[in-house]
């Protein structure tokens, strides 16, 4: 395996403490002059979902074998499992707690974090990040093979999958799931592709039952999408298609249909929760 | 063009979400290695004029040839244009929006971004950060000319200037600009140069009528900051003269003159608004 | 010396404005390339102790031959001297206010930074940060001798130490000191090493009275935190050791004691303040 290009960090750690400059100061000693990216480390504390739906978002933008250290780890100090998980040419290391759900396919391959000669001396019971999953991360990046850190095993533990159901008579299904710093509202629906002109299909970015084949195409112009309280909202292209605090819904950049307004915060605005169920149809169906 | 020496990130985006580790995933696979420096990504959402004036305050301190990406941009997935600017051997990148007001000079040239071998493929309708404006930075960080992108267009968008008038008797009129993190309220009137102890004067910051010549020697002793609600502020030379609850003015680190106060957040003593009117002048003039 | 692996900055900037963006632009106009690390911006404005206990917690796991940039400095522009402090091969950067506390020993060498030809031109009142600390930073991580910044002084100002005291009895007083972003408190109480299972001493982390040798051995199973409030706090392993809201103590990962709970944050739930009385010790002694 060649060089890693980079090593992205992603870890409910906050910027507050030093916590995630230490990282960066353990990859430093271990694989000096490695860029690091942060990809967030503002995860809410111990949301391994958020973490799992972020890691799908940012990694095909990610070069080949850019290593992921991910540490959101609630369990930290307990028998849970550390885990290298080598994924479409990418490396993903953290705990074993869904943290990969949604970027692992059948065909990856994973392996348990045992070894402790590429870890730090004395790893603590708080703090894995610094002591397991960084050094292991800086071995990896410098080309330690995978097998080298411990056994392969079968099945990591994985998360639910977020709701997204077709129906019988076309209509889809699915949930809130959080809103982003803008406030808009992302839901699991999607993903979208706009496969001509005013016309999208979905590529699910999960798995689910029924497959892909029960899915129609979508005319924005001609669906909506109806909310808890029984209010619809209007397919949009761009925020500007939209004015004041008229809600709407579009293709967001990750492909997951989002819950906006213009130049205000939906979120504010719709009192919606995660989980909460929203049904994407046409009038009259 | 030689390669840039770095990259610098200027967003709304927060750290929140993973949107500014994606831009930086996208520029590490089209340039790997380029150093990027985060300018931040803090900018209120949609603030151009934040920004605008961040921008200002920083590009005298990065290398030349440094490229800035600058995104805040509440008009993504309109017709607004996409730009390129040099500007006194820097490359500037980002919406048509203003963004690059009171870094333009008169004798720079501008860009506007259409070719699409430089972009994502299927650019989407909401992150043309990531889509446009990542990957044109890092193409032209590599040395792609700016011809490439384009067509030469004769004039951005700009914003109005901030309130800096030199009145007949004087006196100096400026606005409240915003607050920083530690409570300092930078206001529109500078940038001061101290041309010998404690005589300070003026080469604007914007563009103003009537020009520079109008503007007399200020001597920090004998000159005061009117509020509106009538209270003077002493102009002092560091935190340190100020004592508990006392507000002054003195020259920030940008040249323009700030409100403050020595350990206390002026901010929250004072309640002073963007825009509220201020006047710089002498007893008794 | 050697070109320094990297420069770390530790200031309580934030990260809303540019100024933390304009430090890394200085040090890339003087030592272009070298990696640049955030070990936070958050420290409270004007908190040196906390910075001073990031600095402790965070050295180690650096680089020898680091560079720190330490840049809390409520009092800049006065007579307060600037220091360049060599320890442990690796070089500390900051104002003479006691952010030094808790890293330097004996055989540390320290110096005043005089030499202007290592500054930006016109020093500013309010930010020596960009116009001192992050230029001698890069000079000195280019390889600039320390004499070359100015001359060596006997002794830079220090801050009080937190309260660790071994009593007769072999209790061992200490103090509340800040949560973090977990909500879990630290404590002065430490630093604890696992001599064997469930067998901790301690080496103290900041010069106390009565020296280590009065230090007992503390086996977790029967050893309690006392607060002010008379309740006592079982020493536990890891947070998983902990359910719902009990709130427990454990060797967090700097080796000093934690007050923690199983996620929730143990902040809010007991009123501790910094500087609060806390006692470690058997019952019945």
């Amino acid at each position: 395996m060649s060089k890693a290009p980079l090593i992205a960090l992603l870890t409910d750690f906050g910027t507050f403490d030093p916590y995630a400059g230490i990282l960066k100061a353990v990859i430093s000693q271990i694989a000096p002059g490695i860029p690091i990216v942060d990809l967030t480390h503002e995860v809410p504390p111990g949301d391994v979902l958020r973490a799992a739906i972020y890691l799908w978002q940012s990694r095909r933008f990610f070069p080949v074998e850019t290593v992921f250290v991910c540490v959101v780890d609630p369990g930290v100090g307990t028998t849970r499992r550390g885990l290298l998980l080598r994924s479409n040419s990418q490396t993903f290391i953290g705990p074993d707690n869904g943290i990969f759900s949604y970027v692992m396919n059948t065909e990856d391959q994973v392996w348990e974090l045992t070894q402790q000669e590429y870890m730090l001396p004395n790893v603590s019971a708080t703090f894995h990040g610094r002591d397991v999953f960084a050094p292991v991360a800086a071995y990896s990046a410098l080309g330690v093979e995978a097998n080298a850190f411990g056994p392969r095993i079968p099945q990591p533990n994985s998360l639910p999958n977020p709701i997204l159901v077709a129906k019988a008579d076309g209509r889809l299904s699915g949930e809130v799931l959080y809103s982003d710093r803008f406030g808009n509202i992302l839901t699991s629906l999607g993903r979208f592709v706009e496969i001509s002109t005013g016309q999208f299909s979905i590529e699910p970015w999960v798995n689910i039952q029924p497959g892909p084949a029960n899915f129609p195409i979508y005319s924005p112009d001609l669906t909506y999408l109806w909310l808890p309280s029984g209010e619809t909202l209007r397919w949009v292209h761009t925020f500007a298609n939209l004015e004041g605090v008229e809600c709407g819904c579009l293709v967001g950049s990750s492909g997951l249909l989002e819950i906006v307004a213009n130049g205000n915060r939906v979120d504010q605005i719709l009192k919606l929760l995660p989980h909460d169920p929203i049904i994407l149809g046409t009038f009259g169906k």
